[in-house]
């Protein structure tokens, strides 16, 4: 979001609220609900998740996705605590990857659930670093076993060390089986769904209990701007729906309005709606699509760069702006006599790189390889920038192996065209 | 806070951000503590909430006082049971008044406290509805003998109805006999005690293990931030800290930093310490004295217009800037034949007050009182509007009562100097 755009929101909403608190606090609840379902639409989700008038679900702005999961989770934790009695909490399981973001252990902390509980199903290089529903079942099925009760997976679409994409249709319909509800995180990777060629990643979602996203990592929204869509809101608003005589109102009273402070933490919200709304009316549908797209092919131009350097390897696919990539352990071997170990030697190639202050990138470890993760992602990146970090890569490769930098079609001459 | 100040907040951090990713991390953690130290000491809390070199204590900025809450209450469950054992959650109670904020309730249901072990301590008239100490010992005892164990109190600085305070020092003192931690909730009127004429409603702070505050509540500061001071971080951090290896970097594995991300419910934070350094060093200590003292003085005149006009009576002593009032049940009998009681009497009174879209009031029942809450706290109000507002209230119990106006001395006319 451009500064400009951030001023006029802050205008609009702070004289909004001195002009009248009540019409106020209606009209930020009905553009919520009319952009969460615009949102909705535009990313395809299943009619479920949207507010109408024959369906219990609806979309909400949040803060982060900690809130998102925390929650959801306890909505699973009170519904299943009614079923089967308030003093089964330690027979409660919930399940993700290895890869799932911490976030998650961090909201099972907090809503009670036994850190030991927390099932993280582990992933392999060879279904690059997918949960599978395979495995899945191997687990839960020795937790039913012992007794366990499942109530809740977090399946990740755009996971946080590889933006892997976990395979919804097949798990929605394993969790299923055991009457388990399925959150889905596409804190990342959520925005590129509203481009037609990847929404495929998220087939299979019409079978998950709730659904969110991050509009501040990749859809031009200032933080912080979670959103998340529920099949059953009632499950959401009877754990965390409070009452007292100063916050009774006649639009509440009537039972007409959404209570929007029974589907999150705090019970102050900010007028979120509005920057989404600005967003949206400001760039429109085309020019959201136009923004996902470049970045994407921009990440896939400096991927077919690592790819061409021979002393380099992708270490997982790509899949939307990220590239998870490394000087290749033959390479180190072959030039450098083993002195480095790999991980070793990446970790100092990225050192490098960061130290010149040019660029900024990041590592991550999975299945015991260091790598580093080039990201496009920032709304001011251009083609010359990717230009700039490939050569400061390759450069600092070179010095740090001892070879030349290999002669191949730069990225400036040969700029590639496919998306 | 105003729009220009929002504007150059919102310029400065977009521009931080893309010149230095991690920089701008330091930047942000080094100004959030800064920050914190300088609202400490402007509201004398005792040295041991500060960040020192021989302390544990410090300060973080969090969005509401509900995330205070779960934070502390989280931290105070997860020390006991790591001393009694982690099946004993059914025992832990937790306690409040009856005017506690309803976030408690929240809080505690997100933790996993039993809703039944929520003690909502019962305050009287004959008190102001403050919680005594004589009242909670009654309670904690009972508990005690049933084999309930105490882990937190919530004292309230500022209650929502009536904004009484909560008496912290013998409260600290008796909770400190049941090794119970205090949190004190001043969400409203913290802002006050900056100046030095209401630092006393802090009087006795020092034996809490918490403090929070909002900015965003008095202190010309935009939604939302919330000030949180405790004496034992690690208490906090043990139970929120998490570790992936894409979180990993230098300055935390040097452990010489503080990692806010522990300190909160969410990982992601957003640069509140900017727009807190702004409106300090904008206004200046004496500047938010002056604004503080203005709302009171002006709270403090319309409550003198309230006792001046026989009609009506203050139903709880004024502290801050919020005014109780009602119309006495004795005018209504006298002047409207028993048609109506005084609640329902009053409640149509602010109904045809807030009908004319030119004042917004609330309201707030204790004691079975249903009563009218008049705010001044407003940035733009000016003695002008407690005037006009005073002069609709008059018209409008008139007009209820059928009876007419009394002549007093009017606002305009005798502006009450004391403060």
């Amino acid at each position: 979001m451009e500064a400009r755009q951030a001023f006029l929101v802050k205008c609009l909403s702070t004289g909004l609220m001195l002009s009248d608190s009540i019409g106020y606090l209606l009209l930020q609840l009905e553009l919520e609900m009319v952009v969460m379902n615009w949102l909705s639409k535009l990313l395809q989700l299943p009619r479920s998740f949207s507010f109408s008038n024959d369906g219990d679900g609806g979309g909400v702005l949040l803060g982060t996705t900690c809130e998102a999961i925390i929650c959801t989770l306890l909505a699973a934790k009170e519904k299943m605590l009614d079923k089967i009695g308030r003093t089964n909490t330690e027979k409660l399981v919930v399940y993700c990857s290895d890869q799932t973001h911490v976030g998650l252990e961090k909201a099972a902390k907090i809503v009670g659930i036994k850190p030991e509980n927390v099932r993280k199903v582990l992933t392999t290089k060879s279904t690059n670093f997918k949960l599978t529903p395979e495995s899945l079942n191997d687990v839960i099925k020795r937790d039913v076993e012992s007794g366990l009760i499942q109530i809740y997976l977090c399946a990740t679409v755009g996971t946080t060390s590889t933006t892997t994409v976990d395979p919804l249709a097949p798990l929605c319909e394993l969790s299923s089986k055991y009457n388990m509800g399925v959150h889905v995180d596409a804190t990342y990777a959520g925005s590129a769904c509203i481009c037609p060629e990847f929404r495929h990643f998220l087939d299979g979602v019409e079978g998950a209990s709730s659904f969110s996203f991050n509009a501040h990592k990749w859809l031009l929204t200032n933080l912080a701007c979670c959103c998340l869509w529920v099949k059953d809101k009632s499950a959401l608003t009877i754990p965390l729906s409070t009452n007292s005589e100063y916050l009774t109102n006649k639009a509440t009273e009537s039972g007409q309005v959404v209570d929007y402070k029974d589907w999150q933490i705090a019970l102050t919200r900010r007028f979120q709606a509005l920057k989404l709304w600005m967003v949206l009316r400001s760039n429109g549908v085309t020019g959201l699509r136009a923004f996902i797209r470049n970045h994407v092919k921009m990440a896939k131009n400096f991927e077919g760069q690592v790819t061409m350097d021979s002393r380099f390897e992708i270490v997982v696919p790509r899949y939307f702006y990220v590239v998870c990539f490394r000087v290749s352990p033959c390479s180190i071997n072959e030039h450098h006599g083993k002195n480095y170990e790999a991980n070793e030697f990446n970790h100092k190639l990225l050192e490098s790189i960061n130290a010149t202050g040019l660029v900024y990138m990041t590592h991550s470890v999975v299945g015991g390889v260091y790598f580093i993760r080039f990201s496009v992602g920032a709304t001011l990146t251009e083609d010359r920038h990717i230009q700039l970090a490939w050569e400061l890569v390759q450069g600092k490769a070179t010095s740090l192996l001892g070879t030349q930098t290999p002669k191949t079609a730069s990225y400036s001459d040969n700029p590639k065209e496919e998306t």
